[in-house]
């Protein structure tokens, strides 16, 4: 990171100035991307499994050793992909790595190991409301040895990039069977005729290119039946085993997010004077250092013991703290970035220190896989249940 | 409001994809305002005042009336101006109004009365804190009939407008004087040679054109002494006239924004269903909901009692109130479009809805004329002035 | 206040410690009383009405103009009652004024009018969530030509006190009813047979004495039929009448409770020095009084424009107003109170600044006459039924 | 503790009410006492350490492995007692241990060592802010082969225990040394002529009977010069040193508070119906839940790192960590202690639930051992010094 990486910054957005950054890639990117390779640093994401086979073999990290990797690459907004560890395809290599066919594997997870492709994942729709995972309507028909599939996604990250190969669609198969069955995952080829990229969505006026987020409509679009991951009507069980390690990634780069907006607001209080001293020796801003300090050691922390369950009690047992780590640790780099932005008073919300950018992106992580009350809701449940046949006490 | 605006926004909005929105302006603006002027819907925000003259007789609105219409107005981003009420010319056309000579105001007031040009106002330094004003930077140094000026400014809003005409800049006269007697403020036509728009900044992303912020250079800029508003030294003493009645409308616009957030909320929560009922019905939005109207009829009242006490008993009176309007407004405006993007889910964060933009322009307005602290920390000794030769009870 | 009551509170405070406070009364308050009484200060809480009668005439204040009043009065523990205005016997009063028969006025009204008597308002049991008032489960059973009582109740305040004449007690008639037509109140005194004090309820250690909190348990209780008020089933029309007044003098008084709050927090932190200056220096606190003045002002001006309402337009139609003043006034009085235990460190939560009993007794606000959340929701729903018929924008 | 203790509890609030609280101990206390000492289950709290000597051995639990048993003690108010495990005797032991004489420890630790003794520590006094300890006033003299102690403490807690046996004070030696070198810690014997014990502070009502809090006067107190705690002048040393274990076993404490609270409230919101489904399930309480849920697992995980380097790296060096747990622990105890109160209606502000008593309880620690006002600058300074000689990064 500090050799390779750090030095790459200004490079990168020199390079990204003079290029359309939706159909090209700064060739610096490229050259980090093979060095990482070349040394081994590749797929860092994957834990050992049960699953391995002749297309992949973990390098044999636990998400407890990963965790601080994601939280170094994600205090730059480009290093995660250089080490081929980038959402969203690390969850659908995942996905394919763990339910994928042979043929599935050799098309589709190959080139996405190699860092040759990248890919989607299309669940949520702008017609409802996609917390409820039930809602999603996108048809998915099967036809002969073929499925056919319409409906209209959004938020479909990376979908643009130019890289991009596939998508993996949830959709529903069978609105007859029980609500937990009705929905399906399958594997489709960008390029299938149907499908077309509405439209850009920018991120409180960022676009996030090359990467980005598309409304994708999707025609009659035809794959074959063989497309199909696990089998109809495995759609939630699929996405429920995809989740977890996604949690830990996205949590250390809120964290990185938090540790470089707390660094930055406090270089930037010892720089300024107001009133015959440095903006850090007011004592209102001793109290928000102070509480970002410990909003941040406790976030790593529950992160950490998050990642500490998965790998040793398995995803299922680890629900509640990964629904922990999804509430908590997004709601308080939300307010680390903004303190951090009015320590910069207008710099702050320029494109200067980052900081406008960071909490755009920021802000979306209580969005993105559910919204944080979704997320609240599952875990108060798991939490009243351990009274279950309980009486209240006195009662 | 209703018959012409409303109808205008989505024809402005397309006008402006057509143009060169720095450089132009969507005709069915100038069409507005041609119809708004006519009608003698004009300059609504100047309240009645001993100093109106040849050049400028109020309409005769009291703050107190006025601050509605402002709100009104703040629900369309482009409203204000429409009418020629629009900053920062509504604070530069009130001190040239008050403190301005009879060719300052033949010169620079009179075509900015009549919605012919555009102004800025040059306070803010990219190299000091300025929300201790002391800190200002930019020297004006008196050359025989001129005054020479050199320094950085930034946050320069409407710097880049195409009809933008003149600046008030804020810098030093006097480095030797007592603390609140250094700065003055002088008039600055924006073709003067040794100014440079360096560029433009950013709000999250959005740019405000043709409006925008700027950094400006200014290089051995020289103007005529004349061009000095009300004398050396005075610049203080100007900057504390020219507040109040800004809080007023920047207020009243942070309402408008409250508004539109929990109107965009309610219609949301409304139309989605999860789990089984509208998402109005979770009572966690039930909370948010009803917390967002107390906040916003607090927020009014607290405005209207302002306007009250400046249309009554001065803005020097008043200015207890007029620091609480804009240390609490803002604040619980940005909570409540933050809770409308979260009711809004990914829609929130695009452009569909105008939420992202409206959070900008809500976050931006707590570091605008100072941020938070420096009001905290102003109306917090009025407070503790109160209990001057006050013994502690008990003591 | 300043002549009579200000200088008798360390008086009260001394009798208080030489009586049996349950039992008896300070002779210092009966004698304040009487002057209270004589002077004409007597009942003011009651505003103009088409009910004034034989019995009682307002003395004419509106809802506005009483306001102020109940602020001052509300600064000192036991003044409202000086002036015949306290809790639970205003709402009783009112209730029987507007609703009670010729024989009901005066057997219970005119001894209350008179301070000779105080009376209860038994609505809250311990055995269901009484936020939901349907729950309610007392009986209220017609046998012959009298209602018999079983039930159990707490909460009931006042009804210790030595002078406690009579219960309002709210119980259900007809279970099979409509929801809102099954309860109905009715008028019991308190030496009825089968009317037993439980136990006394303690609120965060404190006593409350003479008047106080109990739990009351009602078995076979039996009142002449006549002591129903208005009609079987009429309990909830009742309810509502009498809540918004009520909510102005709670809320008044709470708004005493942080302006009592701050002026103690800023004396205190003037008086004491850490780190080289006086605390009230440190901008942490700074930004406490700031926001603290904020919220004080602008709870007073909602709850002004709630008092405003109910004496122009009426109780039903400022129904918005009065729920708005109930949620958002005493959590921000919270807020503040706590903040003045801080900044009086250990001093803070004994009793020597009184600011630790000042903190419990807003503390329940929060739950008396229905817990925030009801009162949330009931806002809320007002503020959706705006948008009834609507269809989101866009859409 | 399940066999034991939970038994024993309400066992010794029976007992409690048929004694005098503040002479006496219900017998059950000294049953468990003794059963505890026997089976080795005593003084838990002290790690191994190189100070073990003929006096001490420590039964070698470290930190991380006493933290839990602390939370597990902290759930029931007068466990940790049981198992001679409570404070101020735990830190006034420590301090003995490490720093007092062969005469020292025999007169005084052993007794305390044993469970036959209890004693105090003298710190805050009333008029100053001892936030800022080098405000402490209490002057020490040397006279001879004596010391006389002149001076006022408050929240002198357990100096009204009947067997409070010693204090520890602190107090002012050489009024012209260097601000940390003013102050030494000295031993009193609380039956010493010119002990007074002034007054009990309550906290909210609550008295905390029999170890309570204490007002003490302290009038030319006269001690051997050998109950000179490592030297004049050394007080801020021990102060420093004495701190760290506390705070671990204070917050593990606040954890088991929050877990008491949140047990309590999801019991109380399963057992109860508004508007047509349990209370549990309205979602604004599945948000409250699910944030009390995560800040109870973050609060135990800062706190076991806490620990863990104090274990391993030593106090000193895990500063900044025993801050974080003062600042974090707390606040979150506060909230989710009022959280639950609120679930409970008037039954969570009565002693029925001892909530009202966990929030007293829990309150103060915001302001023992330093407000979090203090810890906070301390905190921030530590982070902030991690930019020393740093440049703002683009300066």
């Amino acid at each position: 990171m500090e050799d390779n990486i750090v030095p790459a910054v200004p490079i990168y957005h020199q390079q990204s100035t003079t290029i359309d950054r939706w159909a090209e890639i700064p060739p610096i990117f490229d050259e980090l991307k093979a060095k990482a390779r070349a040394e081994g640093l590749w797929n860092l994401f994957m834990p050992p499994s049960d699953h391995d086979d002749e297309f992949f073999t973990s390098v044999g990290l636990t998400n407890v050793e990963y965790a601080p990797i994601a939280e170094l690459m994600g205090r730059i907004s480009f290093a995660s992909e250089v080490f081929n560890c980038m959402a969203p395809d690390t969850g659908n290599f995942e996905v394919l790595h763990r339910y994928g066919t042979r043929e599935q594997k050799q098309r589709f997870m190959v080139p996405l190991r190699d860092g040759e492709t990248r890919s989607a994942f299309l669940m949520t729709e702008p017609e409802v409301a996609s917390s409820d995972a039930r809602n999603i309507r996108t048809q998915i028909r099967r036809d002969g040895g073929d499925y056919v599939i319409n409906g209209r996604k959004w938020w479909s990250s990376g979908a643009g990039h130019p890289r991009c190969d596939f998508f993996i669609v949830m959709g529903k198969t069978d609105p007859d069977a029980s609500a937990y069955r009705q929905q399906s995952m399958i594997l489709v080829p960008r390029d299938t005729p149907g499908v077309t990229l509405v439209r850009h969505l920018p991120v409180f006026g960022y676009d996030h290119a090359p990467h980005g987020h598309f409304e994708v409509l999707l025609e009659d679009v035809r794959v074959p039946a063989e497309n199909m991951l696990l089998g109809e009507g495995r759609g939630f069980e699929i996405a429920q085993g995809r989740l977890g390690p996604g949690r830990i990634h996205h949590t250390m780069r809120n964290i990185a997010t938090m540790e470089v907006a707390l660094e930055k607001m406090c270089r930037r209080l010892r720089s300024r004077q107001t009133f015959g001293k440095t903006i850090a020796e007011h004592s209102v801003w001793e109290e928000r250092i102070a509480r970002a300090r410990c909003d941040i050691e406790m976030s790593r922390l529950l992160c950490l013991k998050a990642a500490h369950m998965m790998d040793t009690v398995g995803n299922k047992a680890a629900r509640a703290e990964i629904a922990m780590i999804k509430i908590a640790a997004p709601r308080l780099a939300q307010r680390i970035v903004d303190e951090a932005i009015q320590a910069h008073g207008g710099g702050g919300v320029s494109d200067d220190f980052g900081l406008a950018e960071l909490w755009a992106n920021t802000r979306i992580v209580r969005l993105t896989d559910g919204p944080d009350e979704v997320h609240e809701r599952q875990l108060s449940r798991l939490e009243l249940a351990k009274y279950d046949d309980a009486k209240e006490p006195g009662s």
